[in-house]
């Protein structure tokens, strides 16, 4: 029986960039001869607008019968004045809490092609390859109790809640350890530890689950000066792990240090190792339907969803070889051309037929 | 009858560089004639080490009674083993919950004769000079509940509550339409509205405190977008004015974007202009007692008491004058020392005596 992909192309240049993606899926799966299907599904605002709801039933039921998921991006201007339990970003949430997808694995890596992108000096970036791992279904997105409410003397109060338990921090602190085996085994694992309750937890169970993976070397960081030394000397991290806020922050601010924000792709695994996959990019609806955006994140996705959902890595592989090929070639997309010698501004479609051409 | 400033030298590095910003604060005193005096005190770790807590009563009585409270820095390694309640952390907490000192600036300024120091391409910081507005008494640093609790299930669970009142909001807003108004009229309010209640209700107070600002421009922006947009274009921005939690980490990220994190001062201010000032960087405990710290960011976070607290403009102006001239003629400490041309590397004291006799 073959795999089931469940695409979800999303809002904004989600479309468009998932476009080129199929196309280079298709070009796999006949190349390699692969066991694998798709179909579409709508989320976020698309969702709303067809159907009123971020995430209605039948996403979410396709979504739990498929192997993987590839997704685009969601949200926009038109729902930003919906109430959040409508909003587009709903449905990511949603999908991420209902399949228990804990474990988002966000690779912060320059492409040598790409080195003049980076506002960051050379030096400080050139070979930059860093994995953020981001706690994705716990802590301050998801704790109850949370809302706004009127507080005796009149005014209103809005609050959330910060919470881990044990079992949701040694689960990711596992795939961190994993991760950092496989890799230069350095693991570090940011926290407000002085400050959060939640975190000095978060601390103590990472100490505890590093007895398990001896040759990871285990350090801790605050926060603020984890997002410190992300700009002053980055390439002295290997892992971090991070809980879901702060990986939301530490992860943005490390993929656009490496100038190639269009370029990287991220994993949302479950315990089972069943995956969503996306650009970690937003869905830019300042530049949708030009044309413009940079499908190779999306493209990426794929790769990583053939490698760690479907059990493909040879066609995994041939997709990021061919990727390196367009860049070689000088192709780039708006927002990594730099007008160095040898490239040139194409389109997202341009750029999606090349990576075919390659494989 | 003379004014009364607080000094806490605290941890690490603290004393070494309160020491030079004292020796400043003298000479002014004498040049200007101006009517201040000053105590020492404890706080942190040191009087953690004298009395057993962070923060005893005879320093919360002294700080009481200051018109102006000078900080050094909290916190080392010696002490973090220490449970949450008697950490030198908070003994900065604590005072700064205690005084009320709710609006915290942070300038992240870059000093043209320092502009090698940044790791950011110089286009890219070249006059650089933006201001964050950090809440610093409310949010998820003091919501209550919080704390470490065992489940029926028998884990632990950690959690802290991220809490903000439309009061608390409305305080730190005008504080920051303010600052705005005085400088380019653009303030970028940061929230997670798509995600968190806390924020939405941040977000609406800011939108109805700028009816009393036309004159302000005001822009929202997601705190992972802002982390990106710092790295990438960080002069897009003028003011800042963000919750406790996300002003740590960004106010950290910015003031490193400058290279000049050593020579960066901050106030904390209360309703009434009383205001406790301080570096923005920490205890540094690597560097302590080896005579090598910046004490420029203190010398200037006297100057910012003298303008905010005491009401003397004028020696605040020289001060600064002066660490501009030490810079130009070529003194740097370790942490700004980029072997260039015409400069060189001093100590901790040399510095301090440069900018006494600068003045
Ligand atoms: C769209 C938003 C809800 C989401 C998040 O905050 O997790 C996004 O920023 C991300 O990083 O995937
Ligand atoms: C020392 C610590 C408690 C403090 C904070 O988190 O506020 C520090 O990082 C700061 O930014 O002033």
């Amino acid at each position: 029986m073959s795999k089931q992909i469940l695409v979800l192309p999303g809002d904004g240049i989600g479309p468009e960039i998932v476009a080129e993606a199929i196309k280079v899926l298709a070009a796999v799966k006949d190349k390699y001869q692969l066991a694998i299907d798709w179909q579409e599904g709508l989320v976020g605002g698309a969702a709303i607008d067809a159907e009123g709801l971020p995430l209605p039933e039948s996403t979410l039921a396709q979504a739990k019968a498929a192997d993987a998921i590839l997704l685009g991006a969601v949200g926009g201007p038109k729902w930003d004045q919906l109430e959040m339990a409508k909003r587009p970003e709903k449905g990511l949430l949603g999908l991420r809490a209902e399949l228990q997808l804990f474990g988002n694995l966000r690779p912060a890596i320059l492409y040598p092609q790409l080195a003049n992108a980076s506002t960051l000096k050379p030096e400080v970036v050139a070979g930059l390859d860093i994995l953020i791992v981001r706690e994705l279904t716990g802590g301050i997105y998801f704790g109850q109790p949370r809302g706004i409410k009127t507080l005796e003397n009149g005014e209103r109060q809005g609050f959330n809640t910060y919470v881990y338990s044990e079992s949701e921090i040694r689960r990711i602190a596992k795939v961190a350890f994993e991760a950092a085996q496989k890799r230069q085994g350095r693991l570090c694992s940011v926290d407000k530890a002085n400050v959060l309750e939640a975190t000095v937890l978060w601390r103590e169970v990472m100490e505890e689950v590093a007895k398990d993976y001896p040759d990871v070397e285990l350090s801790h960081m605050y926060v603020d000066n984890a997002a410190m030394q992300l700009v002053r000397a980055p390439k002295q991290f290997d892992v971090i792990v991070t809980g879901n806020m702060f990986g939301d922050i530490l992860s943005d601010a490390a993929a656009m240090l490496t100038g190639s924000i269009g370029m990287l792709p991220s994993a949302s695994l479950n315990a089972e190792s069943k995956g969503m996959y996306e650009p970690i990019h937003g869905s830019a609806p300042d530049i949708a339907g030009k044309g413009v955006a940079n499908p190779l994140a999306t493209i990426l996705s794929i790769a990583m969803m053939l490698r760690y959902s479907l059990g493909y890595p040879e066609p995994a592989d041939a997709i990021e070889v061919a990727v390196k090929q367009v860049l070689a070639d000088g192709l780039r997309t708006a927002d990594i051309y730099t007008e160095e010698a040898d490239t040139r501004q194409v389109s997202t479609k341009t750029m999606g037929d090349a990576v075919v051409a390659a494989l």
